[in-house]
């Protein structure tokens, strides 16, 4: 049957071939007689595909041996609770980047542990923008920012900072660019766009800066239990866990970040390039900050959303509805959706325009 | 080739045609087009499996219609915080009675949030029994067990108890037999035994006990987040939930908990027999209080235990090696594991006693 052009915003579109390989992984994993979902997490085979992934992140994103790779559950939600539980001390204050629906998620956690300070916002625009140029007191526990807004699509290119610590949210971004691991103290992703399926949550995080989180933590919620315990204090979620080593494997034959990274750039052009050029569409985040991975846009009216969507669901096009606050349209493009997937979606705005237009002249008529 | 017989503690063996089923999922799932690993949680089709799933649940334990079935994530571990941020408010103490391992896990993770008083333990004996007749202080927020200890391999028969609300880790035996709901304020469960693979956590609560939960609690470790939200508040871990569905399903064919209460029976009552039998092994759990999931013997000697271990792997036996902190053997009988494997386990120790003596009494002449 035919495969559809998933444009889903997450849990998302994963390479064929590791779909393929998790498939057979489940009824009879390397020939061993069992079902990955059925080996103990203990057992030297699956203890290998823990190390294997974890070194694939240090070598995909370069990470410094400085650095821990941890592997959690429970999703950036649980980050935006560990993250002050751990590192928002008394007497301190966080500084929180507000720059949409999940950094306000976040925030709102972050206020149950200590004070937090807004240091920007991009509200008084719908998170149109990423703020720049504002001050990064280097006296707050740590800065909090979302290097790309999912709903809002803009994305943050920059990362410089000179200041507090920096930790951020990266789910939707993580493995798509280049990034310099450096930049940051911690980086979290819940696995369920650019890495794996969902269920797993990755941290990268600089050792010293875990040294410093507060004592008293309860085990499952302290990043050091999970550094101490090679992320398997407790059972893992083992096929989520493998099935991101298949796919960390399918990226480095892509080339790696900076191979997909260029094609991400590419599939991100083309589409940015049929919204302004298309007099039905136009996107909503400012131009300097859309984001790459999830292209946000909107109909003229309200006949061309339905109409679209329907016709673009009638090709295979999936995942295309915008979030339901915001409306229009959001095509994510993922790492593992093919450059034909976005020219598909380009041909069927183009098509689209000329029925419509042609519709309305014979209305007119 | 030839299926393993898999004894394994967990993740453990899970029913044939529920991997089956589970690898087609992840090639196509439903004739979609696309695979359960991308699609959307958000989409009609996995809210069904979510509504399905507790259904399942509900049926299969009776569970009434004041109670909530909830999924979450971070298995029993994250309970054992969960419980008392939730529920030992200031000025009240928790009871938990200490019958192993997790038990004391679950006590130390207590003792973060509160004042913690141990009702009974049974570490005098190795943890080989369960104490009873302990004092249930009904001023207590709650009175804490484990069902099952799945290292010691013993195993709780009778819930009844008066006073504090009673709170169970029922990891290792949930859906092995039947209970009564009632008895419980609050039942947690790790999926990666008798429910799904790892990775999603089994909830079901008294709602009138969830709302007397602390207030000001962050959002993915708060009940009811999960209870008004559907376990969706955040992406669930999809995969885990939809697999979780196809063995419950399975379960259901065997008859339900009752059905498969009589083949675990079965299956605990041969392999005791054995133990109890064979002159080269003994039981190590006291035998009013086996359990029926975890079965945990010793060897008479060094020999026999290095030596029944290799015969057993010949043979396809797989997982029987003990905890260890504990050694010996330990065979898990969880509900996927067929009587035929019980049988091939018993047979492997009624020959390995006869080419041992063999062995014997030539060295000896």
């Amino acid at each position: 049957m035919h495969k559809k052009h998933n444009f889903g915003a997450g849990p998302c579109i994963l390479p064929s071939s590791v779909m393929e390989q998790a498939a057979q992984a489940v009824i009879n994993w390397g020939g061993m007689g069992l079902s990955i979902l059925e080996v103990s997490h203990r057992s030297p085979e699956f203890e290998d595909v823990v190390l294997k992934t974890q070194l694939l992140v240090r070598e995909l994103l370069s990470v410094p041996d400085h650095y821990s790779v941890l592997f959690l559950q429970g999703g950036a939600s649980t980050q935006f609770a560990m993250v002050p539980m751990n590192f928002l001390s008394a007497g301190k204050k966080a500084a929180y980047l507000d720059t949409g629906y999940f950094a306000q998620k976040a925030i709102k956690e972050a206020k149950l542990f200590g004070e937090v300070e807004l240091v920007a916002s991009s509200k008084d625009k719908d998170y149109a923008y990423i703020p720049v140029g504002f001050n990064n007191d280097k006296h707050a526990a740590y800065l909090h920012c979302t290097s790309n807004n999912t709903i809002e699509g803009t994305e943050i290119f920059d990362f410089s900072t000179a200041g507090a610590p920096l930790i951020c949210d990266m789910s939707s971004d993580i493995f798509s660019r280049k990034i310099n691991i450096t930049d940051f103290d911690l980086i979290y992703a819940g696995a369920q766009k650019n890495m794996g399926p969902a269920g797993m949550t990755l941290v990268i995080a600089k050792n010293e800066f875990l040294d410093q989180a507060k004592k008293e933590i309860p085990s499952m919620l302290d990043y050091r239990v999970f550094r101490d315990n090679m992320s398997m204090y407790n059972t893992p979620p083992v096929f989520s866990i493998y099935v991101a080593m298949l796919n960390l494997l399918w990226l480095k034959d892509q080339g790696g970040v900076s191979g997909i990274e260029q094609r991400n750039i590419e599939k991100a052009k083309l589409l940015y390039a049929e919204i302004d050029r298309n007099p039905l569409f136009y996107g909503t985040a400012d131009v300097e900050h859309r984001s790459r991975m999830n292209v946000t846009f909107l109909a003229i009216n309200k006949e061309v959303e339905t109409g679209f969507l329907k016709f673009a669901a009638d090709m295979g096009i999936v995942g295309i509805k915008g979030y339901r606050t915001v409306g229009g349209f959001r095509a994510s493009l993922y790492n593992a959706l093919p450059l034909s997937s976005v020219e598909v979606l380009v041909n069927a705005m183009a098509s689209f325009e000329k029925i419509y237009s042609d519709k309305t002249v014979l209305e007119l008529e």
